[in-house]
């Protein structure tokens, strides 16, 4: 319970009905898109405008009381769960474009602004933002900037990284400091837009963001390449970016996950194929062409059974329905889905794979594998029930492994979730002890009283999934 | 005067031959690339490894020596000037690329490796590193990292940061970290690579780098376009960019400039134009050729007076020189040369060029401008005489306005220098002092009793060029 104390001052900052103690609001704020976490707050405050955040970080600091700030909740780590109670602050009122800068092809917007609405309004003025997180018709690009979203274009394009140049932000003492700026150079001091892209919260409250745009490409092709040999479809990734090709996607889709897909979506996918890529590549006609007919090439050189090139935009949106729709035909087979994001570098993805197959199978668990090979950003996602303990041991076990795995082959326990309250028993094992101890002393120097986004990224001690109840 | 007990710790670390104390060691070693700074350090040390730098600066942290790590301080902010002392760690002997992954398109260098020879080695390999700083036949990758380097071709493919993807690292207590990898995603914590990058030695000491490579253009055009009115360069400039065509180089020379520039090196180039545009594109044959005569289209839109493309490499390197030695064309003028970088956003280079041409006027000194002006990273430069103390003082006073202007149009003091000595008196200007508590808690945090690089980056007040000298 909030004192009412506090209570008082918030509604006081935000007027009385943009603070919420009732017990919907309460629960609808307890959980994000990550399964089987769950923690009530004891309120929720939904800010206006930075000077209201501001004041309500004030408050909340005088009084030690946690503030979790997210967007939409689409993040897959528990980021956004309020693991010690506190208030949620939610962003959706902070949903404008401030402007959109033609001359330096930036533009300024809220963090509660919606991805995808923003992708489309850029898009309507002939400019492109390349970060396309699966969530991002539901996400908001402050949600984005927290955990730096990924996406289907991150191998050619980058994240969510790459294109924040600029941020105002509200410290944990109520100060707002204003990082970067339109500018495609500044070495003014450390990089604190950086620093604070993907720190998931823990050391500001992001209220405003610069983006970088791109010209848009003029054209693109779409292709599937099908394999009987898993390490075929591994090997032609590698030699795509070997021939000095960087294709705009390349991903890649397991046996289980083809058949799941196909079941779902009726796209007439053959079923006896061990891997699917699906790859595109997009810029000027005359390179599209070229750069497509040596991908196939290369695709029959490593003995793909069938490579079909999109005849048209009807035909390759039905192939990226495959790789779309993978989540969701994946959600349907069981009560539970848990998508996890280990990630390898990218020469190690058939060895990944076959690892994940191996773990699963060990622990008698189901795992299908579909993800971003070009990066090395895979998804193995266990379909399972969070009702049946004894089997939800077995997957946490398997995926202990599975990040083991991939860190052993030199990657990491997260390309593009987050770190956030399910990936923190393992942060260590990817950044090592003095590595976790350098994390936890810049957390210190931003937030001393730990009253932002508490319990998130570093572990008390345990390496398993917890169901979480307080409160 | 270094404590024999700390001298002989050193030596036993690196061996008597690889740490050195006689007078010439410390004075070559008292300076770097900035002009009017100098001190002499205690003791300048060569370690071979990372290990040797792990016990060095475990020794020095005892001792509370302070160390300044270097590459061959080609840097422009008084970076590496040891102006509290100590020793001076040269990263030379540890100068070995560890790797080609020809797979992941990645390198893995050590920190005194050569620019130029990681440059020519990588074309070699039929791949691109794209961070170009004019000081790279030079300077090392290490050095580059520190003050995150950028050149000519950072508008279009970015700077340093953009291409470290993985770091090992000594921290002031001596324990090593690694951070990122062969990874094109990696959310694991807070992006300690990033915030390395630009650090300028102050918060720990970079030992080893896995550096992202990139497919090369396959062809390059060059033109140069003319002009009597500035307005209508700089409106070329936003012109090109609003065209949704981002070149590979787009720099501004002035008028000054461009007659330094030729009577040093006989271009006939036309003495009467207020500025010059180099422009280069590359990429696809014909996305090239349809950039470049759209450009051309653009330049003579905007009264160009005179537009030439080369029609061979000769030709294009000549234009190419035009630029590349307007600082040795500019540095045979008079004694001192200070070449600062004043970045705007790439809408406001003519307000810019505008602003430092009143300011020169109005302190009565000399400042020549050339830039990166897609980016809108102008070099404003100053050609002076270190002995004449009144005009120091002016040109001193010039260039605080002309950062104070920077500000103003929305830019910062320094887009690729660094912050350094020279610099941070003006930091707060950009940061503010919100910013400034926030990167001297994140500086605490990894060095808590100072010993990295101290007097950089935070000034104690002043805001003036002063001549340091000390030891």
């Amino acid at each position: 319970m909030l004192q009412q104390a506090v209570a008082g001052k918030l509604r006081a900052i935000v007027g009385a009905q943009w603070f919420k103690d009732d017990p919907e609001s309460l629960i609808t704020h307890s959980y994000d898109g990550t399964p089987m976490l769950q923690t009530l707050p004891d309120g929720v405050v939904y800010p206006e405008n930075t000077a209201q955040v501001s004041e309500i970080i004030k408050v909340l600091q005088e009084h030690r009381v946690p503030v979790v700030s997210r967007g939409s909740g689409t993040n897959l780590c528990g980021g956004t769960v309020p693991v010690q109670g506190g208030v949620v602050m939610v962003m959706h009122r902070m949903n404008r474009i401030l402007e959109v800068d033609l001359e330096n092809l930036t533009a300024t917007v809220q963090p509660g602004l919606n991805t995808k609405a923003f992708i489309t309004h850029v898009e309507g003025l002939g400019l492109f933002y390349p970060p396309d997180p699966s969530s991002m018709a539901i996400s908001t690009i402050g949600g984005n900037i927290a955990e730096c979203s990924g996406g289907l274009r991150g191998l050619k394009y980058g994240t969510t990284k790459d294109y924040v140049i600029g941020l105002e932000a509200v410290l944990a003492n109520g100060e707002i400091i204003r990082t970067g700026g339109k500018l495609m150079k500044d070495v003014a001091g450390y990089d604190l837009t950086k620093l604070l892209v993907g720190s998931e919260g823990t050391l500001a409250v992001i209220t405003e963001a610069t983006l970088k745009l791109i010209p848009p490409p003029k054209t693109k092709k779409t292709m599937l390449a099908m394999y009987k040999d898993l390490y075929g479809a591994a090997r032609t990734v590698s030699k795509i970016i070997e021939s000095r090709i960087i294709p705009a996607t390349l991903e890649f889709l397991d046996n289980p996950t083809i058949r799941v897909v196909d079941d779902f979506a009726k796209l007439g996918l053959p079923l006896d194929m061990d891997a699917i890529l699906l790859i595109e590549q997009d810029g000027d006609a005359e390179t599209v062409d070229r750069d497509i007919a040596r991908i196939a090439e290369i695709c029959a050189g490593e003995n793909a059974e069938r490579v079909s090139i999109a005849a048209d935009e009807a035909e390759a949106l039905k192939l990226l329905t495959a790789r779309r729709s993978a989540f969701t035909a994946l959600a349907r087979l069981r009560p539970t889905t848990i998508l996890e994001d280990a990630t390898v570098p990218r020469s190690k993805i058939a060895d990944m794979v076959l690892a994940i197959n191996d773990i699963a199978k060990r622990h008698g668990v189901t795992i299908c594998t579909f993800g971003h090979a070009g990066d090395g950003n895979l998804h193995p996602t266990a379909t399972t029930d969070a009702r049946d303990a004894n089997e939800i041991h077995r997957v946490e076990e398997a995926f202990a492994e599975i990040f083991e795995a991939a860190i052993a082959l030199g990657g990491t326990i997260t390309g593009e979730h987050g770190v956030g309250l399910v990936k923190a028993p393992y942060l260590e094992w990817k950044v090592g002890a003095a590595g976790i101890e350098v994390m936890k002393a810049i957390k210190h120097s931003f937030d001393p009283n730990n009253i932002l986004n508490p319990g998130k990224m570093f572990a008390k001690s345990a390496r398993k999934r917890v169901v979480l109840h307080r409160g």
